[in-house]
């Protein structure tokens, strides 16, 4: 059982095909769910994938197109006739929080639960954290304004090396200490430190969703080398021209990001409806970068 | 191919269920097509039926809760990515018209055809005519005010009698005025009335949706002896003061009403998501009246 996955719920662009959905994706760490982008038809992408509402408490907004947010409504409703209690957050703009307590307050009073907002600004900031993860937004460029998000997890304390311990003689009451990196000084005054008592601890792993925007290269340091990189790849690098211009990115371009940034694992999306075959996306990306994952619906990706 | 059918693209009530999508039906009135109430992924119905988004210039809501109204910013949006032209006609409540035009405000700015509205009230009243249709409200019993629509086909011209015609004498440049009703005086002076020279008209068909309601025995009457009556039966007779309480019927009180208006056909929908088998509603409406069609995602009645 994987304990950080990403689930495609929906990978298409704003023209609807028979094929795709609108944006949405979520991300699962350790059983915590972390939405981006809710287009229409997220709470079925949810059920479908036995994903269960009530592990989903945060739900981040990269701009506030429809085809990325009308999905939201529905399903806050839903947790509401599901008797869903605590609360949830919704990260987007200011004018995003104004319009979305406008349609909560019309169709959507008096929830079980309590919804709440972080407003947020298109610039480098981090916008969440707490013990498992530390979240954070990168400006990007498309019509609206729109940030990606990066999603670190925390580093893990170091496991123990019960063989070092036990012929140390460690005590018990000390094992917590020796884990967060205090070193342990023997009877006999010798010190001991924590990395010879201790085992590298379990990986911490990071997943970055940059999309919309335009291709903007000046990020790959921002968003760092983590495990799996989404960006978006709209169009082919035939229609350069007018990925440019609508604030989208091409399927080498998505590919240049990742090799620049040192990503681990490229999964692409957000496909125009123009073309066919989604896979000729991933053809254009692996001439660039080598480990290209094809967004699906109902996809799941096991990072770690 | 029918000229007058119905497509039932969500039939579920409003806690999604794996099966069922929440509340939308397109009338279909020689092409031209009469959406009632638009859900979340109404967009995909019209897709997947094949219906084409440009033949929609009316989309008429029972009322405003979400189950009913939220795919209704997916699909005006789609319309206009789609480059649809002309105009559009919402018929809601004056508060649903606010909510909607600041949604669409937002979210659907630049569309490259008008979104027009038409304020009901919950009484009744004929809220749209043209050549082909006149549509009116019967006003229902729900939690917050509720409408339900009767659509009747307006009555079309006689055919003419040809073999009559042609031994009469008729000349071409009356055969408008005898389909119509007018007599005609042959050069004798022997006066053929139009119903000796026509034989009766195509017939006019009528389709009647009501829900989300209580039971309204009283409204038979008004409602008629419609070709086909949709109504809602959220429950069985097993929970009859569920549905008394929540505002809605059992699939015998739909049944009774098909009976008591002199319906031909009745289509049952809107079903709980607490009961597992569907057929038990169109059981259950059986005992009652004969002519029951169970409601399903993709289902077209043909009534003419």
């Amino acid at each position: 059982m994987a304990t950080f996955s990403l689930n495609v719920l929906g990978c298409g662009s704003a023209k609807p095909t028979p094929e795709h959905m609108p944006s949405c994706s979520v991300l699962n760490v350790r059983d915590s769910l972390y939405m981006i982008d809710c287009g229409e038809g997220a709470q079925l992408g949810l059920r479908r994938k036995g994903l269960k509402l009530n592990r989903l408490n945060h739900i981040f907004l990269t701009h506030l197109h429809g085809d990325h947010v009308f999905g939201l409504p529905g399903l806050l409703g839903t947790m509401g006739l599901m008797g869903r209690e605590g609360h949830i957050t919704i990260h987007t703009f200011e004018s995003g929080i104004r319009m979305l307590k406008e349609i909560i307050g019309y169709f959507c009073s008096d929830m079980p639960y309590e919804i709440r907002f972080n407003a947020i600004k298109a610039e480098r900031a981090v916008i969440y954290e707490d013990v498992r993860l530390r979240i954070r937004t990168i400006p990007l460029k498309h019509r609206v304004p729109c940030v990606g998000y990066v999603f670190e997890e925390q580093p893990k304390p170091r496991h123990l090396d019960m063989a070092a311990v036990n012929f140390h003689g460690v005590p018990r009451s000390m094992y917590s200490a020796i884990k967060s990196g205090e070193s342990f000084q023997k009877e006999n005054g010798l010190i001991i430190p924590a990395s010879a008592l201790t085992k590298p601890p379990t990986p911490s792993y990071s997943y970055a969703h940059i999309g919309d925007t335009s291709y903007i290269p000046a990020i790959a340091d921002e968003i760092g080398p983590v495990d799996l990189l989404y960006h978006e790849s709209t169009y082919l690098t035939q229609h350069e021209a007018d990925a440019k211009k609508r604030g989208h990115s091409t399927a080498r371009q998505a590919a240049m990001m990742a090799r620049d940034c040192g990503a681990k694992q490229l999964l692409l999306g957000h496909y125009s409806s123009r073309y066919k075959d989604d896979c000729l996306f991933a053809a254009e990306a692996r001439e660039v970068f080598p480990n290209v994952i094809s967004a699906r619906e109902g996809l799941t990706v096991n990072v770690g």
